[in-house]
């Protein structure tokens, strides 16, 4: 191929490289000073293109597609504030160890703080939140440039899938023109071949990344395989998982070799697809009328970000058991500072390694994995029971009827947590995602669709009025991005979660400030959409038109008008009555 | 007052200090860990308060409520990814100057990093985009730190109206509880009294901040007032101004002194509220055609910020003028750098004391102000006759039939363009703003709108279709904060801007990428929010429809269909016979 000049030469390279170490997909926002990178990935032809027009959508998008494969999308935009448009994602994606490479196109450095129209300070533009930034040099056709560029193209994708993973923004001044147009003497006519000697016998990346994580030596292994072999009685919590879809062999290994009872939040990856039982409805049960009559656990194995439930974290908080914090990255994902023991090491290995280890000599007691059992079939069984019309149940309905396999996102603030105490295990294989790396509102509908386009499964999205509306143009990617997805759009109109604070009972300023009402009719939305639109009434027809949903074609939004108030109230009384049964 | 918790008093004393110095409105986005702040800004009875569901239309809004008053309007949010929202507001506001108080919850500092919910990275969130960055201590019912409180309030606001205005954030650690729940002891009874004492005497503001400007002194003025006095020929070039309405008197003094015509930028303040003539229609014939056959100015004295016009900006590096740029704040926005002179003063004030100076030793030739007077009276001639269906016709319709007093928002990328070389020069009150401190399509329609709340003109918005569906969230403003509006929404699905540029002729990618049409229809948009929405085919039928807008309540979308590739060949055409007369 020739290069008309060298920002054309420039950003080829830097997508070539890309290509070679597996990226397949980038998510373009049109612009002017990106139009080298645009117009390279635009023309790769094993690169897929998802065209947003607002840049927040698509980060979220990528981001929500990062999180279902594990491998980043890079996002490219202009110059100025469409830079701080992507600032929400990447900060989920860095609280959520989610990979990212964020390109952004830049005045080369004469024009910065000049006056120069759409020029504003980029550099380091999103302070701690990312794992690496680079303000490129400026493109040249040089070949010590070109294997720079290569380089940290690898270096990039490595620390954006290092250990954690996360955002890497990468910052591309380029001068006029940006447009593939000839300009004489801009790269010499044989620079490719040159180029291509220079990366000779490389077949691949320019430069390969091989990425270890931390393991424990023998001696480590061995002294905490003696204290949890020890324990009489212990548990597994899996909390909210770094990886898309986390090896569930190795932790059901480690449940069988200790007899600890896997507690699975509904974003662990654990929740579903386990043929074995796990735990799934402590968030009702685990409160202290039921666990102040029972014995401790005596050690506790904690995976994955801190749990969704308060309720658990509560729990974990008022147990004295020596508490483990398994993180790959020596992060520290627990608010009540009650963990005892920090392990940095890579989760499943360390899960495998251990359950080898212990070998049949970790075995807790039936007394105490009997007490879950008991309290999961009294909770999972009122749960069945009740047909409540409230947003628990449409949760527990979602997660029921979930086809096989899915991939099932679910905004903040409610639904990720109705669906933790409200979704009952199945081992069918139902991916659940949801951002809970910062818990925004925000890129909701993009994360989703984002998150859909990488895979076969059927997509389906649970989100909330307001989050429904926030990120209401990321439903512009159904169509530009060719997603179908079944969303479920539960209307309260307004913020239900405040039902659930103190700031309830100040009204003044609870409505107005807090909960919010806005009285949107978003009928509109499937107009201005092209989508099918429906409102149910009762949480049959809900199920009805959930299910019909799934096998349809094209996206449907099945809105369903709950009551914030009502749905909190039938959560506490449905709690109540476990826990009157439980400690009865 | 009471006060049931150190949180409470807390937000009640920063509160408070605002309202002394002046605040009267804030912009409060629905959140728990806010709770303090909102609860105490809603509960004031000399602040209105306008809630926004998204944050980052809640920043824009409070950015064109700034651009029109010069003042700040808070904003307010909740931790977590909320705050990044604010981010592209942030940066318009520190490029074009406009004063922003940015009040951020964070959690307290034992729970950063810690696992906690939506709980990230707040400390200088925003890097050098803003002016002043404060972590604020916390909450205590203790005299030096509520001094400290009302002291570092009132420097946040003195730090976002110096020179330049700009953003200043300020991060507020809260500890539960954040409702006005008694906390017993945590405020003693007689509280309020102490604190009342400790600011005895003081009548209003805790710390009153008196600002003042950069001005020359004598010496280094009568060494420029005598360059002027010498010049043959001079420009006043008036750029996009800091201020909302700068002090016309000021400068058309200086016109009179010296005999030089004022280019009025249609961001300046100056293309509309003269009854002098100005210089408007330089953008269609400041070529090097026309120019080349005109002797050079001697000397340009640059106002406000680098022009709109590439045509202006052009001209300007060609002449070989002495060129002082006038900048409050020292500096530098002109990406030339073929201006001499920097001359660090009020602008206004600089204008005023070197007309005094002058005292009518200035004046420029005669026959230097024909050639501006014959240029301008073809091109608006050309214009008016034009009856082509075409963009600028729109803003030609839209800048001659405001009324007066208006306020008219014109949006990137394309209607600040056609209104600086269409839009006439006007005696009415024409207020014109565009956010192009960085010239991005976001947030335009909350930016018109937050403008509008702050004034008693008729408010109207032009805006392209990129831009209207990328804020479409803002039209919620609509129903919430009371504000009507006629909405112009220029509709040539996709990118027209792109059909000025180099890319035009590489197709693909140029529809795909750069274009993007969406193929929306935006009626949806009316029956969403409740507005009126009409299309119109013509011009004619715009012109009218647009009149009738102007005196009805509510607010009116009129979509005017355009084809930009028409539109900018048609731009292309009258640019031609103007310069063909001026050249002939």
């Amino acid at each position: 191929m020739s290069h008309p000049n060298r920002n054309t030469l420039w950003a080829e390279t830097f997508v070539d490289e890309l290509a070679k170490a597996g990226i397949d997909a980038v998510c373009l926002a049109p612009g002017s000073r990106s139009t080298p990178l645009t117009v390279a990935f635009a023309t790769h032809d094993s690169i897929e293109v998802f065209s947003h027009l607002d840049e927040r959508s698509a980060a979220f998008f990528a981001l929500g597609r990062a999180k279902r494969t594990g491998k980043p999308t890079p996002i490219v935009c202009t110059s100025g504030t469409a830079a701080a448009n992507f600032h929400p994602a990447i900060i989920e994606a860095e609280r959520a160890r989610v990979p990212m490479l964020v390109c952004t196109a830049d005045r080369p450095p004469e024009l910065r703080d000049s006056g120069a129209n759409q020029t504003v300070d980029q550099e380091k533009l999103y302070g701690d939140a990312v794992r690496w930034y680079a303000d490129l040099a400026e493109p040249e056709a040089e070949q010590r440039k070109l294997r720079y560029l290569r380089t940290t193209t690898a270096r990039a994708l490595g620390s954006a899938t290092g250990t954690p993973p996360g955002p890497v923004h990468l910052n591309f001044p380029f001068r006029k023109p940006l447009e593939p147009t000839d300009v004489s003497g801009d790269v010499p006519e044989n620079f490719e071949d040159e180029e291509s000697l220079a990366a000779s016998g490389r077949d691949g990346p320019f430069v390969r990344v091989s990425q270890g994580v931390p393991e424990l030596d023998s001696a480590q292994l061995a002294d905490i395989a003696e204290t949890v072999s020890n324990a009489e009685r212990g548990l597994l919590v899996a909390g909210p998982a770094d990886a898309p879809t986390p090896t569930r062999t190795a932790l059901a290994k480690l449940a069988d070799e200790t007899g600890f009872p896997i507690i699975a939040d509904p974003l662990s990856g654990h929740r579903f697809g386990h043929d074995r039982p796990v735990v799934g409805g402590y968030d009702s049960y685990l409160v202290p009328e039921v666990t102040d009559d029972w014995p401790n656990p005596d050690i506790v194995l904690r995976f994955g970000a801190s749990p969704t439930s308060k309720v658990l974290r509560n729990y974990l908080e008022r147990t004295d058991a020596r508490q483990f914090l398994v993180d790959s990255a020596g992060g520290w994902r627990e608010a009540t500072f009650t963990a005892t023991d920090l392990v940095v090491a890579d989760p499943t290995r360390f899960a495998r390694r251990l359950a080898g280890e212990l070998a049949g000599e970790g075995a807790s007691g039936e007394e105490w994995t009997s007490r879950f059992e008991r309290a999961e079939a009294h909770h999972w069984e009122l749960v069945s029971e009740s047909d409540a019309h409230f947003e628990g149940g449409v949760l527990a309905s979602v997660a029921e009827l979930a086809p096989d396999p899915a991939t099932l996102f679910v905004s903040n603030s409610m639904p990720v947590r109705d669906v933790d105490r409200f979704g009952k295990p199945r081992s069918a294989d139902v991916t659940v995602l949801g951002n809970r790396g910062a818990s925004g509102i925000d890129g909701i509908v993009s994360s989703a669709l984002g998150a859909g386009s990488a895979t076969d499964d059927s997509l389906v999205l649970v989100t909330g009025d307001i989050a429904y509306y926030h990120d209401m143009n990321g439903l512009l990617a159904l169509a530009r991005c060719g997603v179908d997805a079944t969303i479920v759009e539960i209307n309260n109109d307004g913020g239900g979660i405040f039902h659930m604070l103190p700031i309830e009972s100040f009204d003044p300023p609870f409505t107005g400030q807090f909960k919010t009402p806005h009285g949107l009719d978003f009928e509109a939305t499937g107009d201005l959409y092209d989508l099918d639109f429906d409102r149910v009434e009762t949480l049959s027809a809900f199920r009805e038109r959930f299910q019909a949903s799934i096998d349809r074609p094209g996206t449907q939004v099945i809105e369903i008008v709950t009551d914030a108030e009502t749905s909190h109230r039938t959560r506490e009384s449905l709690q109540k009555s476990v826990v009157h049964e439980l400690s009865g």
